[in-house]
């Protein structure tokens, strides 16, 4: 069926979580790793521990953990389920540091990477300007900071087209310099779902690795390169133009068979290519012609600033023990 | 194959040469309609005069003229281009002016409808923050006003949901206020073809009806609602999901046979679908799910100023004798 | 002394009560005006009548009911107190209302008066972004309004450079078509005192009268032009240099008197000048040479959306009953 | 008089010109200065030589080259004179550049100071937004680069307040590495002359010290700190409202005299005040009532564009000889 870059192959996905069950659909269960989910009021967390090489080999993920936040509801625009997943992302968030052993004390270096001219990549730069910075108070009088808080920095470090640095060289620079002991980066991320779009949020302990997020990322910011741990928060914002007709032939099949169709006569040899053969088949029309667009929904301007205020003020929340959990969109406006 | 409200299946689409298109597919030449093409580097621009009530019954747009500027490569922020398209936009509009006997020293209001809060609804209100208004200066010192301006109004009136007004209500009273010879309406455009969005721009002596354009507009701007004529300048940037999987299901289709494939054999009933079946199939699937999204391309942001400056360019060389029809871009920034 | 023009001799403030201090220096009590003062919290409430002929003429305002709103802290950032204020802005302008005999259901049109792109006269549009609009559900599904709301829409109309049409005619077409009772306009004022500089808020029944305001009005908007009652708000954001100057001459010459000094001996014949002729002076120095600038603190984008979001708030709270005086911020963000 | 904080007594200023011009009120010429000045165009550009410690302790400014372009005119919103200043900076920039001897490879870093959410701070920013960075292009594909360009980078640290790190300390992480070969940095500054706000720009090769520009700058970035040189490029955008009234009085006195009045009978003792104890008194008066607010023009927004526009353009053609001088606006927007 003619060639096709290798690339263009692989439905990259950033979302662990995604890759698990894109996994189980060819194979069934995947040794190594571990995973449980749960469900509160509408939103569905699943905590994924990828355990060892087999693992993440099997689904082309980093070793580690993976904690995702899954709220349908959220592109409804509803205050009240805003505030409740901020609350539950801090909670979530809390433990998950305490399980890699990031410590209450623990100076951390909020990243937000992306473009800010660019809505549905401005994510990271709106959580930094609304997060809690502490770390100068630290500095400059150390002993008139009130108990509860740790020293937390920010910085968005902008992109290649604009500061012609790698944005890992910038951090990693203001790391060398200010010397935190844990990063948290966060990016908008690209997903192989649509209904994931602006309606999932994923922790993970694996740091920022090339090629991943929406824009073109070089170099990783990683525990490696960066000598401290890199805790990754990711929502996808975007996605292939290939990734929706994909996604819609799958349903259009699952719909035909629900409905006692003959989904093989309905679809012809389409229906018996695998996920990743019709994908393929996919890209191989769209791609040549220019059609693969990355998309957003038309609502973007409104999502992005919504699940920005959800991070940041899940961030203060569980940051500091100063601000409440309970009531954390107090913190941030 | 199930019920599906009507509204879904007419896939709807705001550009007369679309609607020309779909109705040729299934038809053949079509009574009523007169059409011309041509292409001058790298922009096709083609006329459309409907005719009569056969005309318009058969395409579902209104009797009366249509000017459309394809530019496929309007998508590559390519600045020389973007000129050049200014001045190919201003020529063909001065034309289209005079076409439809609107005279050179007419009174213009132009009016950018859409929400300057949504980026891809965003595009009739930057049109107006970037085009010479001159109106107060015939009001207050007529006789100082220098030869080859005429006067030039320009309102975004905002959409109801910051208004809680209808914008054809705020437009109305403040015509019937300033009493312009001639509206200009701009506004954001949904497509039903992936290649179009952000790339072509469509000008109608036709008004505005109710249901055009991106946001939900319940009365329309037309001559018989306001008494003088109204141009629509539309641009489409938003496209349905539906609408890309059914696109590239043609595309796919067209692709098998090119490579001599048997379509029939690959897409099984699919392939004998009408495409107005195919994407009621489509709809179908992914309506109830809400997945069937408005969406627009990712780099939304810098497509809406750079084509809101070639029309507020265009606009400017060809509303005002004064401004050169050469140079266009220089008037705004 | 030389020749000024009668205009700058003449100190224009847009605040009744800065008028009403001006003309008691130099003449004592004044007929026909009368004002009550009360402080709470911090917050300094000015009630004044101007009842006569008499005393319009006496300072140089309309007759007509104004409330002043002073709280110095405004520009210390304080949220706690913002919120007070705009509780009290609310049960104030609530009271207002009823007094002027604006009943419950009265239908309120609200205009935010200013330019979007000039920070310090950005007042009124960020107003009208932040209000609750509710007249299209009065419109299109009346039955299904809640109680506890009234009709209430929004319109920011630009300035003469953008439009090209005075604000005042926009304002009255869109009220000839949409009749509303009562229209509320929202304005940013030039003070004669830089304490008033956003820390004052101006509610009149007077509405907007020509000259007013930071921008250059040349048409009221008044119960005479448009036949319905206007209530103005009004927030001093910009000051002239040359107020500064003659504002800072003043407390010299008090701060000599209270240290013992004898200001005639520092001041000279200076001292011996009335304010206004003392400014007289100070403005034939700094206009001819461009020095007579308004200006604003350089804190202005944060001190604008806060207080914008005061009056929004405050005017959610007064003009709906469902909306709570007593926690007026939670329904703007 | 009371005491008063001795910074306060201070009148500061970032302008080398201003410093030499106070200097040389109370003393006359200055040994360890030499200044040249020449006018072009209604732009006059004025060069600074700070020679030895002799001099560098009469005006209070560090050794160094500084220049300085004085434009009246660029209030008065001329697109014209802007691109002649554009073109005039970037002569004389490249001329700066030669005489301390940056050549045409070295390596450029451009940092934006100052805080995008503050209008008068958003200078460097805005710049950063408007230069070519080209250094990606050079890391990259380093064979592909057109001959004619330089590698230059650029970046807007963000201040104290929203990262919780130092300006200073992010740019020597960044510049440790990606080393650049030189520093050029962009700040918004206080003047003590009204005039000079928005109209002037200064060029240092002295860096920029602690306690210089708008912010609360406790660390510099000097060739002390970083080892490379570094350019300051400043351009005033606030003023206090005590220099307002220092100046002013200063114009009176000469008014008065103009006129052959007396201004000591005038003036009184006032009059016989040096500057400084002039500015000393008024600062006495406006501080403890907090009236000493640092202020900058009503139409700010548009000023800071318009000089943001002049100084990335001038930079763009100063930098790269294949930009041309004779018109560097058209390589921004």
């Amino acid at each position: 069926m003619g060639q096709l870059d290798l690339q263009a192959y692989n439905v990259r996905t950033d979302l662990a979580l995604e890759a698990k069950e894109m996994a189980e659909q060819s194979g069934g269960v995947i040794p190594g790793i571990h995973s449980e989910r749960q469900e509160e009021d509408g939103i569905v967390i699943t905590s994924l521990h990828v355990q060892d090489e087999q693992g993440a080999a099997a689904i082309g993920k980093m070793q580690g953990h993976y904690v995702t936040l899954e709220v349908p509801g959220l592109r409804t625009q509803d205050t009240e389920l805003q505030n409740r997943v901020a609350t539950m992302f801090a909670k979530h968030f809390e433990t998950f540091l305490e399980r890699i052993g990031v410590g209450k004390t623990a100076r951390v270096l909020i990243v937000g990477l992306g473009n800010w001219n660019v809505t549905p990549d401005a994510l990271g730069p709106i959580v930094v300007e609304n997060v809690m910075v502490t770390r100068h108070f630290f500095e400059l009088m150390p002993d008139q900071v009130a108990p509860g808080y740790r020293a937390v920095s920010a910085i968005a470090p902008g992109v290649l087209g604009i500061t012609g640095i790698e944005s890992s060289d910038i951090i990693q620079g203001i790391a060398e310099r200010t010397k935190p002991d844990v990063i948290i980066a966060i990016d908008a991320l690209a997903s192989k779902a649509v209904e994931r779009v602006n309606t999932t949020i994923q922790i993970a302990d694996t740091g920022i690795h090339p090629g991943s997020g929406i824009g073109n990322k070089r170099k990783g910011l990683t525990k490696e390169i960066l000598g401290i741990p890199v805790i990754a928060i990711g929502v996808p914002t975007v996605v292939y133009a290939s990734t929706i007709v994909n996604n819609t032939l799958e349903l259009m099949r699952q719909h035909i068979e629900t409905n006692k169709g003959d989904s093989n006569q309905v679809f012809g040899i389409m229906n018996q290519l695998e996920e990743q053969e019709r994908l393929q088949l996919v890209k191989e029309v769209l791609h040549p012609l220019g059609h693969d667009l990355l998309v957003t929904p038309k609502e973007i301007d409104q999502f992005i600033e919504d699940i920005a205020n959800i991070i940041a003020s899940g961030l203060n929340a569980s940051l500091h023990d100063a601000v409440d959990t309970d009531n954390v969109a107090a913190y941030t406006h």
